[in-house]
């Protein structure tokens, strides 16, 4: 089966680069962000109403995706660990999962979300919503 | 940047058909499986333990990727909903996210997890650590 990933639609960001961006979108830092949906998936968000709890996925484009160990958060006196056991963004498929509410929805086909420290330009693969209790 | 994902592991399980799995790993059905990773990841596991909470992510491969409304749970009375309103498989990306418990790690490069809904064969295309507190 073909494992080509589609975009969706693309972070709009007032965080423009990955070193101003927090590691996690519970951190300080992560902002209120909009997403421009492609026309194409357009009848895909049917149903999606402002409130909600959604699972957003995006694509690390900037990532290395030869890298097997990193340093826990980037600091170099943590001693390496395999990227499977921390959610660097440097990993075989740099696949972001980030959990955000869902502020509003504009025309055209644009989702305001917040809190997500995606960068500006980040390529979204998926949204789900947030199963009930976790 | 190149968006087509790289297999690092494969679902080992007694579920083998998609009729017969639940649709949620935290529905009755869903089993203890093993995930039979690529050797060319196995660093990438280093720090890894037991009784770890992950984040699975699985390529669901026999999903229609065309698919943009689904009724919800595939129940007809139910009326169609966007997918990116739903948790189907069918979607342009078919992305599947579990949450399991690390149960062993067992030689040669097999994990060793619980509970999980995914049929045999299954893809995985990510692992990462649950973030604590949801």
């Amino acid at each position: 089966m073909d494992k080509e990933l589609v975009v969706i639609g693309t972070v709009r960001s007032s965080i423009k680069e990955v070193k101003s961006a927090p590691k996690m979108e519970d951190e300080d830092g992560a902002v209120r962000a909009r997403i421009e949906m492609d026309p194409a998936y357009a009848e895909g968000l049917d149903g999606l109403e402002p409130g909600a709890r959604l699972e957003l996925f995006t694509w690390f484009h900037q990532s290395d995706r030869s890298v097997l160990k990193v340093h826990p958060r980037g600091i170099k006196e943590r001693p390496l660990r395999g990227v499977f056991a921390t959610r660097s963004p440097a990993r075989p498929n740099p696949i972001g999962l980030h959990r955000v509410t869902l502020v509003a929805i504009e025309e055209p086909l644009t989702l305001v979300v917040e809190p997500l420290e995606a960068i500006d330009g980040t390529p979204i693969i998926d949204i789900k919503p947030k199963p009930k209790g976790r």
